[in-house]
């Protein structure tokens, strides 16, 4: 792609103008078309240094009215980029609906910098490009326009570019060790964007490379590709998606390990005690070894209501140091929440190495509540399947360990601890009349749950099916699996 | 304080588990009755190395409904301290309306280890007090209930505990430097603290010292102080308010620099044009220096609708590279917003060393729009004028140059750029009926401003006035206004 640009290509002051002229107030009513309709945009510039990236996105930039966009340069230094995965600093910056996202710096410079450090098989490159095809689908199918940027000069353009501004004491700091280092290897960076290239050009998430000679054909190039593509997009018909991942069909439901579970299972209260007592302080230690060898920790817990969710989370965080764990009640999203793609809530949440995080229900949520209540369309849940396995691998890739519980009661032990809540005055408030009416669609959430279990129970990120009925049996379960699960990992 | 302390005070098992089983159902009927209320409670511990805090404040979170609460462990490295001020890593983690902030470390470790390294005249030891002190009182002011905990045990018990967790292979590695520095120190510590808490102890946010020898006292101690003041506020009448800051009378506004403006101040095309490119030139050069030598910058506009804020802010960031700038653009507050001190969406705007941040309205609406449309009470926007000299002052006191405009046009002048707007199909969006509606409120606005002014001109945060009739003029003086100040500052 790059060895075949004209990069002796110029573009005339006077054209320049002309064009330029007609092309902001354009691109400003497109914004405002796109701020009325809700379609999010993001926009990422990657170039080589020296290629006036800066003052090229400024020149994008200044169309817009700042309310609708926002810039991310996103600088980590070496040592914390390992303390996050990576969707943690770049999914929480994608854009909410309406809103543009411009990148002056992402994931592909992590990309490109581990390509031309390591080979392509490097672990950290693949999965950089990983998280970027996937992050990119995943936008695109909630109706994120994206378009990505390459700003190109040639290596004696750029040796020219680094020495002039050398000479001048005011910039001379600016010229820094990494792109005299690119200019050293400019062979090795164009073979390593070939690659990048090349697995992450989409139809949905297209690179557009620019020849970065002359900055005014530059900002032209960019003005005018993003002004089509908004334009493409607000006269297609229809909220248009670009991608077309294929959904997965339903499978035969025929049988599930939820149909086959003894849920009379008990344990008596000496016994629980006993094991209660002995767990918490293996937690305890566990915990600390977690800490202490940078290991991130996801529990997450979901289930019918009144499956004694809280009970299992309060006796796994009895034993925890609250700097080391985080209980993440999820509930239904918050209006800037559902301003975003489903999962953007999440992806802040991903605890950092040595940290524990417990989700007191989960992203789980889109294929159960959210498909039974009809609050995402078939295409939206079914999709959503695929995109949770992207993200769990995406976590263990990371080091993260997964334990996933579904806690199962029958319903007639439901009705029991409903009415229980009912006449206890300390614990009438957790009852409330969406329990009821969720309890009448029981079927559909075991249908939801069924289909959960067989399409994102993966192997290392696998379900326990924990038998509830009985409150000891359960946190007990619960608690070895998770130290069993954290004993794996530290072998 | 910490001298006549009893710190051999015990507690039977058997008292223990009857007191917390009464207190823990309280407590949680508490956080419900802050909830509905929309009270904000905050909770600061500190204490010595090995006092217990982990497990003692695990003891009070697991009272609480998760998602009522956030626990705070604020580890910031000492060389990423300096890259914001204090209230942006702090300021934003205070507790909406109804919710529970916990901190297990905050600004009092950043100032104890300030103040045991140098003497107490240091001006970070200050400035950290000065924050402390001013925020708590901001935060009591605004509804929030604050205590903070210390948790105390004797240099022999210190000594004894490190011992102990060093002996044991599996917390070995968790007992650092710090802790054996603070117990060969032990006695600057103290007087370190002794100090700390007689700056900062007040009836709004009161020290409270726990005992930490015995770990059932010391759980009882900290539930039943929660439990008792939770307990007071619950049962206070009406919206009750600690602290008493003395409220600025309104002052004789008899003369203002508003009224003796000489608004035909002009400057013609051709001279703006060449005035212009000087000084973007200019403050190109200068954005490269101030990044360079990383002082942050603040240039905030306010002015009535159509004095030509856009249009002055577009000539500024023209010149300038969108990784070193941002423009924040302030409309009426978000939902969550709402949910939290005023302030609290501009703390975590504050720009970081090098940064610079243009603010497009400004922490001013509070005593501008809010004024005068009455979403302040007269009480909340008097308080505002010391509360946001104060946000100045630590801006200032970290190193920060702030530049204020009022861009201020007659009423004639506002007329014809309304109907100008009117017909432009270009520019018809920007005029919506809230700009006619606060036309009529022309003279209101001026006495807010007026007033405001008065109070907030400060020697290291001044306000520049800028005659705006003339859209050339008032570009030019903005420009030349931020060069002068980023000038001064690098001397």
């Amino acid at each position: 792609m790059l060895e075949t640009l004209d990069l002796g290509i110029k573009m005339k002051k006077k054209d320049y103008k002309d064009k330029i002229e007609s092309l902001e107030p354009e691109l400003g009513k497109l914004q405002r078309y796109f701020r009325d309709k809700g379609i999010p945009m993001m926009l990422i510039f990657e170039g080589l240094g020296g290629s006036g990236k800066g003052r090229l996105v400024n020149n994008l930039l200044l169309c817009w009215d700042p309310r609708g966009y926002s810039f991310h340069y996103v600088k980590i230094p070496e040592e914390q980029r390992e303390r996050y995965p990576m969707l943690y600093r770049y999914g929480t910056r994608t854009p909410s609906r309406g809103n543009i996202s411009v990148f002056g710096r992402c994931w592909y410079r992590e990309i490109i910098d581990r390509g031309v450090e390591k080979d392509f098989d490097d672990p950290l490159f693949r999965n950089g490009l990983n998280m970027a095809r996937n992050l990119e689908r995943q936008l695109a199918d909630d109706g994120t326009l994206i378009i990505k940027f390459f700003l190109h000069i040639d290596r004696d353009e750029q040796k020219k570019r680094l020495k002039e501004r050398e000479k001048d004491p005011a910039s001379a700091w600016s010229v820094t060790d990494y792109d005299w280092h690119q200019n050293k290897n400019y062979d090795s960076y164009v073979e390593t964007l070939e690659k990048i290239f090349q697995e992450t050009d989409s139809e949905y998430a297209p690179w557009v490379i620019v020849e970065g000679t002359d900055w005014r054909f530059a900002t032209y190039k960019i003005l005018s590709t993003v002004q089509g593509a908004m334009k493409d997009r607000s006269s297609s018909t229809g909220q248009s998606r670009y991608s077309r991942s294929s959904l997965p069909e339903n499978g035969d439901m025929v049988t599930s390990v939820l149909d086959e579970l003894d849920l009379s299972k008990d344990l008596g209260k000496d016994d629980y005690k006993d094991e209660l007592e002995k767990y918490q302080e293996k937690l305890h230690f566990l915990e600390l070894e977690v800490f202490h060898r940078g290991i991130p920790v996801v529990a997450l817990f979901e289930g019918i209501d009144a499956a004694g969710k809280g009970g299992a989370i309060k006796r796994l965080a009895q034993s925890l140091y609250p700097r080391n764990y985080e209980v993440v009640p999820v509930g239904s999203p918050g209006v800037w929440e559902k301003e975003h793609h489903y999962l953007w809530r999440f992806w802040m949440e991903l605890p950092s190495r040595g940290k524990i995080k417990i989700f007191d229900r989960s992203w789980y949520g889109r294929v159960l509540v959210e498909r039974v209540e009809n609050f995402a369309s078939p295409e939206e849940w079914k999709r959503a399947y695929r995109e949770i396995n992207e993200l769990e691998e995406h976590l263990v890739r990371f080091g993260t360990v997964i334990v996933k519980f579904w806690l199962q009661i029958d319903k007639k032990e439901q009705l029991d601890r409903f009415m229980a809540r009912k006449e206890d005055p300390a614990k009438e408030w957790k009852l409330t009349d969406e329990d009821w009416r969720n309890r009448e669609k029981w079927d559909a959430y075991m249908d939801a749950a069924r289909e959960m279990l067989l399409r994102t129970s993966t192997i290392n990120a696998p379900w326990t099916v924990v038998e509830g009925n009985s409150k000891y049996y359960a946190r007990i379960k619960v608690i070895r699996t998770v130290c069993e699960a954290i004993e794996k990992a530290l072998k």
